[in-house]
């Protein structure tokens, strides 16, 4: 096995636990955020200042890096960890969500996709058995299955056709996986239909994979319907696998996330924000750019203890984005991501003190709202589920 | 006095010293290399990265932060040391250069400049008594006096018109400026022209000011103008006080300013050539965008000892830079600091051990060439400043 997953704390209010993942580039504390290294990069940082604010685990695209530099060059360079010089472990996604958003002219079958490069409109093909060679090559700690992903909203037989592929993907991709030292993940997909939810579950732990990913969530759909898929979906995976909840970054969707049991995250937002200017701060946003901030000498948030916020002001902060300077992309950056893994520490603490039901109260009461009703949240969708079983 | 200078080695075989310069915020062993931060930061780097790089000093462009932020903004947030959190010495320029070069339609008169910001065409006016007021307020160590810039090539007359106002307003310069934490610095004129030069260099020591500054050189004329104008001009200036050649950042010319008797450079080109992918190696220059580097997994320089060549190969380097990925400026931008840093740590342990001849000989001998010929460069200069004499 290239992973081990154990879980520590349990909560008792709530399916949240506690956990560690070890790969064969080392440990991970669970719950755990990844931030997106897209080309082989976390943008603006370096990976001793990804160590410095707390990341253990970083994402890449398989998409991305095999467009360019393409994934031989990568493998000649001695694998994506050598390549950018981060020691620690790294998940690539299949290329899938990629192929389906960002290409032009994507046409999928039942073997594969065969899509137009972004950049400069080449085309290529991904099939399972492609998206395996490309992220063997990578050298990834995670790879993850080759999926059919849909856009929402979809219609149920689409999303029917795209789980039967995820499936038959998965099969493949497990066919082909050759490294002992990488774990491959399968993605669940079924879009806002829990009965494919269910089936796509059910079908993919036959294969009985190192771990579980919920896919085509957070694509769109309305909060509600968000939190009630997240509810019914992550119930279906096993509990001693860990279950990645893919394209979530912001902390109310991370804390229910957390909730619901999931245990891995990744999403570009902490550092496409921070590029735009806007920065967490303790009970919401701020955007920095803004002219109200331009003789704010205070840091970004008075309560945070990172690098960023005890030596640069919000003014200067401001001035340099304001006159696109790096300097300004980067300490935004530092900053979202000090904030966001300081907020992973402090869920794993209120777990392991069994103390997150009190931690997920004060949350959503800081902000004047309450926690989402996932009874009153999923009572549509189990009708919905019960007439078709 | 807000400065002091020390010698503590001098040459045998040249004009050449190494020194030490004592302000308000710390020593700096001379001669020096500045990198320059524009807008209140060097471009990508931290404070703390430029210390690692081996930074002791910086300077910033009073023209672009009068613009923005604000003089007045960075003097309400304590400062520019304290605006930037950078605690080592600063000099600020006078912003007559970039009111020369920069602006839209600048009209000078004897009083001062007229101009039109290059960035929204606003129009505004610099005196020498403005120029002092707003380094006041951004509070550098070293500030510069205001004086009348020219282009190359310039007739006789224009340039003696020049050194005219730069000297009328180097007084202005000493009677406007009040901090005595502030060391006031003079820029010497003239041109082309030995006998302006010569002229400059003598109203402008009247003033016994604490240092001294070589203005309008690097500006377009040909090496060995640049030389010839370099080796007399240096010599005009007071021994015990630093010499500061402004404008100059590529090796050879530094070589050649220090065996001239320079203690003090700036230049943007280390981190603008950076930043368009060309990095400074051992013997000369590299493109790493260049498609040459896309498979070379070795450093930037093997025999560099820097951060970046320890961790990072040209084809990750290059891969960053052709994908516009922030990382990738920031790693070229180090090295050369880095490598600018360790060159002028070279040049002055070969001033202290006095073997800068044979270090001077190499260099050249590396790229295949001879030092400059200071007395065959200057005949012509020499005979030109005797008949007008």
């Amino acid at each position: 096995m290239a992973i081990r997953f154990s879980i520590s704390s349990q909560s008792s209010e709530s399916a949240a636990r506690r956990g560690r993942l070890e790969t064969p580039h080392g440990e991970v504390e669970t719950p755990v955020f990844m931030p997106v290294g897209t080309k082989g990069t976390v943008k603006t940082m370096t990976p001793e200042e990804l160590r410095l604010v707390g990341t253990e685990m970083i994402l890449s695209n398989t998409y991305h890096l095999y467009l360019r530099p393409g994934a031989d060059l990568v493998a000649a360079a001695g694998g994506l960890h050598r390549f950018m010089h981060w020691e620690g472990p790294i998940l690539t996604d299949s290329g899938g969500f990629q192929v389906f958003s960002l290409s032009r002219l994507n046409k999928v079958d039942d073997d594969g996709v065969t899509f137009r490069s972004h950049i400069d409109g080449s085309e290529h093909r991904f099939t399972p058995e492609k998206s395996i060679e490309i992220q063997e090559q990578l050298g990834a700690d995670i790879i993850m299955a080759f999926d059919d992903v849909v856009p929402y909203p979809v219609a149920y037989e689409r999303a029917a056709r795209a789980v039967e592929r995820t499936t038959r993907w998965a099969y493949r991709c497990c066919r082909a996986h050759q490294r002992q030292d990488q774990a491959l993940f399968g993605i669940v997909q079924g879009s806002i239909y829990p009965d494919l939810r269910r089936r796509s579950a059910e079908e993919l732990l036959a294969l009985d994979l190192p771990g579980y990913a919920v896919g085509g969530l957070s694509v769109g759909e309305p909060k509600d319907l968000f939190y009630a898929l997240l509810h019914l979906t992550t119930r279906l995976l096993p509990w001693d696998r860990p279950r990645y909840l893919m394209g979530v970054g912001t902390p109310d969707f991370i804390l229910e996330a957390v909730w619901n049991g999931i245990d891995m995250l990744d999403c570009v937002l902490p550092t496409r924000m921070a590029r735009n200017g806007t920065v967490f701060v303790s009970g919401g946003r701020l955007t920095v750019r803004n002219a109200a901030y331009a003789r704010d000498f205070g840091p970004l948030d008075p309560t945070c203890t990172c690098y960023v916020c005890q030596h640069y002001s919000r003014a200067y902060i401001r001035h340099l984005l304001k006159n696109n300077e790096i300097l300004g992309l980067r300490l935004t950056t530092w900053h979202n991501l000090h904030f966001i893994h300081q907020f992973m520490a402090a869920l794993r603490q209120a777990i392991a003190a069994d103390r997150l039901g009190e931690f997920r109260y004060r949350f959503w009461q800081e902000r004047g709202a309450t926690p989402p009703d996932y009874a009153r949240l999923t009572r549509g969708l189990r009708s919905q589920l019960a007439e078709r079983a």
